[in-house]
């Protein structure tokens, strides 16, 4: 059977969630204080699953250091002490959303992260929102 | 694929376990100390789930600001600072365990909640014991 | 110089607000839901600290096996999976507020606790709310 | 003997560090990656902790619904969600470090709350950085 | 539909990562300071999730205080205060990390618990790091 | 008036208490299973606290990046993946006590903080169990 692996990180960053072709009046409508033009920003946290098997000489599923690693360049290096909208280009022409970011953090990884291991990621906005993807689905039993 | 979005709420309540039909002494064997009769409390916490596809628009899976509102009208406006088993009717012939409660919630939500989201609750009693609601099964691999 | 310990420990138990000499009415105007008649409750944390001089030759303070014991038997026994206004005596005329039931903590454990050993107390009713029993004064500088 | 009442709130917010008489360069070698043009963020917490006598009749402190209206007008309803640097008219001649956000937030709530009250304000910027004012003193005994 | 219901423990333990058969230059550059040859250690949190029917009479799962009985002697009495590697007999012959550890605890429950439930073991060696097992697999949808 | 700030920062180790004039026994009944042979070991999170004037141009106590590097070289590079009976020589001829631990800390960074600033150290061995150097005396008022 399948063991799954856990690594956490954050990174501190500015965002705006704001159509860039709706008024002012309509994106405080949908977005409230998020849409604030100024930005507004928050402590992100970032729980990375990667699933697969236990290799029997090391009894690892992964180097912890190796993943770390990987972590820093790709996505803390590049999302830490920045503001999403303008200094991330990923989000050039994609609303910020914790949806958004967790799909796009899963994209990045998914390209570094060896195929044999399944991944998903869990984003924190705050302590109590959060999002993840891919969604385990519930299967009717 | 799929995403989740979660949203963590809470209340605060006195609930009592114990049958009806049965003596004190075996409501104490069984419960323990949780049939006292004059009934003792808990800061719940609850976890939501949604789970779904992104609105290409908007990039979100469902406004926080509706989902916040459909719980504090459903859940925590009629189970905070109550007793479970005396103020809220739907533990009036159903035992308030954290089981009972958990799948009360689920039900009361799963009728505010559009059916093109899965929805799933995680209720925690404490820190250290807690249940989920459908529950992910295992699927042998 | 002095050195602290702390030591932490929880009950869980209900508990509601009022006045006896006040109106239904005048009770829910101050203490507001807290004063629901069937009570509600919390899953208290408290926060026992001793001050005192480390013993040089096992370099404790206090041993905590006792320490344990002593928060055991003086408040847990007492006060898990009770209701505070019923079931606790220290409460038959005394408002079971977190203000309140720090202070009777504090005189629990002081008769318990060696005189040559400050003691200070901090209660949480919820992780947002919380007590402490003496305070530290803020001494202008 | 007198008591201590503390109340959490939070507030998501962008900033950033920079001394505007200095270079880019010197603001990078001195508030490091804080200093990035574009802003970042974090999500705030405030603790604020008020010393002073228990009302016999209430059991209170101070009633934790006028705290919270306080805090709520006072601080939340002007930092969340904003830029501090630039929305936050306390922040347009100074620094917003974690260090001056608590002491502006203290000289707030000072006029805010009672005299009678000893006051001081804890702010974390995340979970391992966070500042107290005013200090306690540790007095050599 | 099946419900999960979730209870946590934890023990504190020494352990050190290594591979008999290599040499320390190669375990340091696999394991890194986790092969100090005079061990390390952590405080390991377990959280044991059993899935299945709810009782209708008991509105319960599993009885908690059973449960916590049967995690207290299978688990805690074998690993609490103890050194991984020398103590605990499954780790003979088998590198105690968090993988194999969780693994283990899953094996050791799978036989105390009644097969009706399912099992489910995550484990954190650290807050940033666990591990779960059986995993859960994303199934594409 | 002055103001705090806190930096925290974390360290896994393995330990033993024990006297060694004592017999096996009577460390045994003084020290419990924290004596055992083989040692065992904590996740120990340390909080460091500087108290005194905020620099009016910088806005800052201290230049946080200085702080994280003291402690990472005189605390981390020290005592983390270390077993501190047989690798960290304070601890050749002291009980490596969490009350010993939080002294040796203190002394050290003493050495390395400017004299300005008043220090404090809290360490947790484990959520429930910390200690703090030097302590608050609770003044009579």
């Amino acid at each position: 059977m399948y063991i799954s692996v856990y690594r956490k990180a954050h990174f501190n960053a500015a965002h705006r969630l704001y159509v860039k072709d709706w008024s002012d009046e309509k994106n405080l409508k949908v977005f409230g204080v998020c849409s604030n033009p100024n930005f507004h920003g928050h402590n992100y946290e970032i729980e990375v699953r990667l699933t697969g098997e236990i290799d029997p000489v090391t009894g690892m599923l992964i180097n912890l250091k190796d993943l770390k690693q990987i972590i820093k360049e790709e996505i803390e290096d590049r999302f830490d002490h920045k503001n999403l909208n303008l200094d991330v280009e990923e989000f050039e022409h994609l609303i910020p959303t914790s949806e958004n970011i967790c799909y796009v953090i899963y994209n990045i990884l998914r390209k570094a992260i060896d195929e044999k291991h399944q991944l998903r990621i869990r984003l924190y906005e705050t302590p109590r929102n959060f999002v993840e993807y891919p969604a385990d689905r519930v299967t009717p039993t």
